[in-house]
């Protein structure tokens, strides 16, 4: 029986008969708001934090604690950092909120996190292009088809794809305003598609702050599996925000915002210097992988 | 059957198995903190914060919202505004866990909110004496026993008071540095305290902020009922923080921050310019309330 263990504290009738009234009375100043919806949620909410602080226990401390792990947070947000979403990020709620609006239908590709690093208009390639413009890395050639869950092919969707360079960096994260490791690409009249990216390379989250504190003191890491960003959108079919993940990462299963999913694990075969490549691009002595990612788009309204 | 209405989101075997594989994944990685209590305390966060999300089937427009509520909040935070207390005292949080850390114990006065106006060192007055100052307010002479469980008098406790004049203010909400409203006394030998005071006004919650707007979206007020607020101690007893309110204030069933309890609710009763005093202090043509308050304490440690 340690000092954390509920069943060590015994609640009387009385106490609990308390704790209700006041949870009712909380409930219950959330019961005529207009827009039902948001009554529905503050409820809900209410039900949840209630339980919890009541469930442990929560002393005056841990709530000051608390209290003060918000204003931090708060106070390190600004227009380039947003701990509050960090924090959405670590708790897997991001993740959790993703996954139930983005619900399994047949065979579709599974969707995970958005991440901060998406940008609007990145250049357009051909398909067989590159995407790394000056960001380093390992060559990775990406091949693949759009397809409906019925395995018709879907020409001319639009894919999405941005990823950090060897030294975890994104473009937007150096100062000098470089657009590299992104760009979008349409998928061919049989729905395939193809180009050459950076095989994919771990990076922690932004871990200076609160949320790398709490990191910390529950001994996790901030670092996010290796992983390459897909959005892909058709016509009529629902758009999917997801990433690939590298077989064999160490840091599969040790994301820091519970982005991987099982199907969304790719081999990534090596190849040596001088190994032809698919599209008879000459690398000289560099080395690079390739990998095969087949698209699954659910219809819209699923 | 409206939106919100969940039974009508039906949610498949393979997606309720994807959303439970994602909650049990954080879960375990808040397993193994070296500090046991924390681990407990966000694994049992984790919980709940997921069973809201998937109760309520939280679209990603509502978590964007959530995140730029804890945004504006933190922005509006500095050394003097605090809105996560705020929030947490909306959402009866903070009065949730004064009640779990105050656990009802035989016939011991019930604690409520600790509010944000309590200060250190406040003046000491002999029994008898007025705490006003330059505070305005219709006089009120307030007396009272404290006395264990058992109904022993307790000499010597010390009982700190403090109230909002009739302006709905707190001394240390006016700029001039004001010391009024506010005072510390000591029980006689009988457990007896006497004062005077003023009637206890209401007055909202600073709600100029986006709490203020949550309440408005809800159609909650940001009043609270009328209240003067106690912290009582003496040795070997449980320190009690809490208010006493008038009985027929039409706000205590919509207390903005939940602190009303029925057993708090006192009689103020009223009397007529010329009335004689308690003390026979002469209040000339002043109107003035009378009420009692008896003060029961709970050992320490339970």
């Amino acid at each position: 029986m340690t000092e954390f263990n509920i069943a060590a504290q015994p609640i009387s009738p009385q106490q609990r008969e308390a704790e209700d009234a006041l949870e009712a009375t909380v409930l219950a100043s959330f019961g005529n708001a207009d827009n039902e919806r948001l009554g529905f949620l503050m409820q809900s909410l209410t039900r949840h934090l209630h339980a919890f602080i009541r469930e442990v226990r929560l002393t005056e401390d841990e709530w000051q604690a608390a209290i003060e792990f918000l204003t931090a947070a708060g106070n390190i947000t600004d227009d380039k950092r947003q701990e509050f979403i960090l924090l959405s990020d670590v708790l897997g709620a991001s993740a959790q909120c993703i996954s139930v609006n983005n619900q399994a239908y047949k065979g579709a590709t599974e969707a995970t996190v958005f991440g901060p690093f998406f940008v609007e208009n990145a250049p357009h390639i051909e398909l067989g292009g590159d995407i790394a413009g000056v960001a380093s890395g390992l060559p990775c050639w990406v091949e693949g088809t759009v397809t409906d869950t019925d395995g018709a092919p879907l020409p001319g969707a639009r894919i999405e794809v941005w990823e950090a360079d060897d030294q975890g960096q994104y473009d937007v994260q150096y100062p000098d305003g470089r657009i590299s490791g992104r760009a979008h690409l349409f998928s061919d009249a049989q729905g395939e598609f193809r180009f050459w990216g950076l095989t994919p390379t771990a990076y922690p989250i932004p871990h200076d702050g609160p949320v790398g504190l709490l990191l910390e003191a529950v001994g996790r890491s901030p670092v996010r599996a290796a992983h390459l960003h897909f959005m892909v959108s058709a016509e009529g079919m629902r758009t999917l925000v997801t990433h690939i993940f590298v077989r064999g990462d160490e840091l599969l299963d040790k994301d820091s915002v519970f982005g991987v999913k099982q199907s969304l694990i790719k081999e990534f075969v090596e190849h040596a210097p001088g190994t032809a490549t698919p599209d008879g691009r000459d690398l000289g002595d560099r080395a690079w992988t390739q990998t095969r990612f087949d698209i699954v788009l659910a219809p819209q309204g699923t």
